[in-house]
């Protein structure tokens, strides 16, 4: 694939993530935001990025300054780019405005991707002038080391945007999930808020602290879900007949377990014990240094991947 | 703490997997299983799980044999250990009519600990002859990999045996939590429940297919669970506010996926449709050979682990 010109609107932690990443794989990256105070920051943080990155691929070099321009003016961010992802705060209103402003300077058949958590493509694009060019990349923070993305279509997305998408974002390298239709969440958002509920059920409830349950992730479950899916824990969990047997014989007492399971709401008073034992449980690093040591711990992570999938091969 | 004397009541996939760590640690350990056969399958095993605990820790050497007892004599099982860690399957009857017979011969004072994943402390304990001694540690599979112990009471249970546990688990560098009170899953498994839930609500609904979840999950979320609690990542993910600003902005994100989330049923139909996706989705690997590649990855995640809480400290 040709070197292509990305540009990316809005200069928080996500833009900036996804900046560093394109840049690293050749890419000429222009970044918009309406403060100048963000842009400044952002040079920081594609600083820090490009450091992560450079320990997976030595090859990298020199963040290449020449290929990062940070703009305030959203008509010098248009002129051109082969892609557009869309990084703003998550409220749709916002989003709208921003997108009807780069229509007015963008050729009308620039993709146009949004990396939205909450909100549906559907409704974003409902705004747009050409909205069959849009359509949700969602990425998983921060997008720089986390590979998955997730494609999502609005009623009006232009089917063929779909596959050039999924082919756009796998050029960097990124692992593509396609949704079969639009929902909240997307996809893996979905397990997450799942798996939080039941975090927050049992807290409210008290079964078990903030600190135990963390404890209980990183120490049990989280090991093998850096690897394996969880029907492919199942299926090795089963048995020598698989998940079916596993389906078969403990398919009941998962059933149990789903019978059980809570209900949770995030009123003041949860959200207060929520925070309170969580700071409990929090020595005295700072967030930032906190942050550094996940990018540090998924850095392993990902080489350690790339390194048994070699063996494995 | 002193070498101990352990006893292994089943010899299936846990039993096996407890016995390797307890000989790691060097313990004398007896397993008991009523069939020949089993025991026979159980000398393989044990020196598949000595393999991986090799890799991690070199100073371990040879397999000690003679500290590894096998036996189908409940008698000799009994013969004074100073732990009996249970793992027959689960099934309420079948592990109350061993706990029976083992307490013919054990002195009343031996602990009692039973592995299940499925049942509660309270039923198992319900036919016990000295019901105190007993309560739920329950591992994660493979317990020779996988630090997690949950310890769990049932309402005749001594308490001065939970921390006796805590300590004795801790001694073979297990992470222990303790659940507050006794509940269907003890806690990692609703978590799993809740988020397992899910998936076969977006498989069955269309949303996704096995295939795609199982992807989206090791390149995304798992990746961070598998260092990061649920809690943790969000107070990294809510910007300088940590967790409580999070909650506040984007609490009722999470609370709106809450709502959208679907239930699930293991009915025919639903099983069917799972493994015939989970299926498409497998290379020609054998189960054995996917239990290896998982079992080698966790090797090589633990060492990562280790490394990274050297460097942080």
């Amino acid at each position: 694939m040709p070197a292509l010109a990305i540009t990316l609107l809005g200069a928080g932690t996500i833009g900036v993530s996804w900046a560093a990443l394109f840049l690293s794989k050749g890419a000429d990256v222009t970044v918009f935001d309406p403060h100048e105070t963000a842009l400044v920051v952002a040079k920081e943080q594609v600083t820090s990025a490009w450091r992560d990155l450079l320990i997976l691929n030595p090859m990298i070099a020199e963040l290449p300054w020449d290929r990062l321009h940070l703009t305030t003016d959203m008509r010098k961010a248009c002129d051109k780019p082969d892609w557009v992802q869309e990084n703003a705060p998550d409220r749709l209103g916002l989003k709208q405005d921003l997108l009807a402003q780069a229509e007015t300077y963008l050729p009308i058949d620039t993709p146009i991707a949004s990396s939205t958590t909450a909100l549906l493509a559907t409704d974003i694009q409902n705004g747009m002038q050409h909205p069959e060019r849009f359509l949700v990349g969602h990425p998983f923070n921060p997008p720089h080391l986390i590979p998955l993305v997730e494609i999502v279509c609005g009623d009006k997305t232009d089917v063929a945007l779909r596959d050039r998408a999924k082919a756009f974002y796998e050029s960097y390298d990124k692992e593509v999930i396609i949704a079969k239709r639009e929902v909240v969440g997307h996809i893996a958002n979905r397990l997450n808020a799942a798996l939080y509920r039941e975090v927050v059920h049992m807290v409210q409830s008290g079964i078990a602290t903030v600190e135990d349950i963390d404890r209980a992730m990183k120490h049990g479950p989280g090991l093998r879900w850096a690897f394996l899916g969880p029907n492919m824990v199942y299926h090795l969990g089963g048995g020598d007949g698989g998940y079916s047997q596993y389906l078969e014989h403990l398919g009941p007492s998962q059933e149990a377990r789903w019978q059980d399971l809570g209900t949770a709401s995030l009123d003041k008073e949860t959200k207060a014990k929520l925070v309170s034992q969580f700071e409990k449980s929090l020595t005295s690093a700072t967030i930032s240094d906190l942050r550094k040591h996940r990018d540090n711990a998924l850095i392993g992570l990902l080489k350690l991947k790339k390194q048994l999938s070699k063996d494995h091969t």
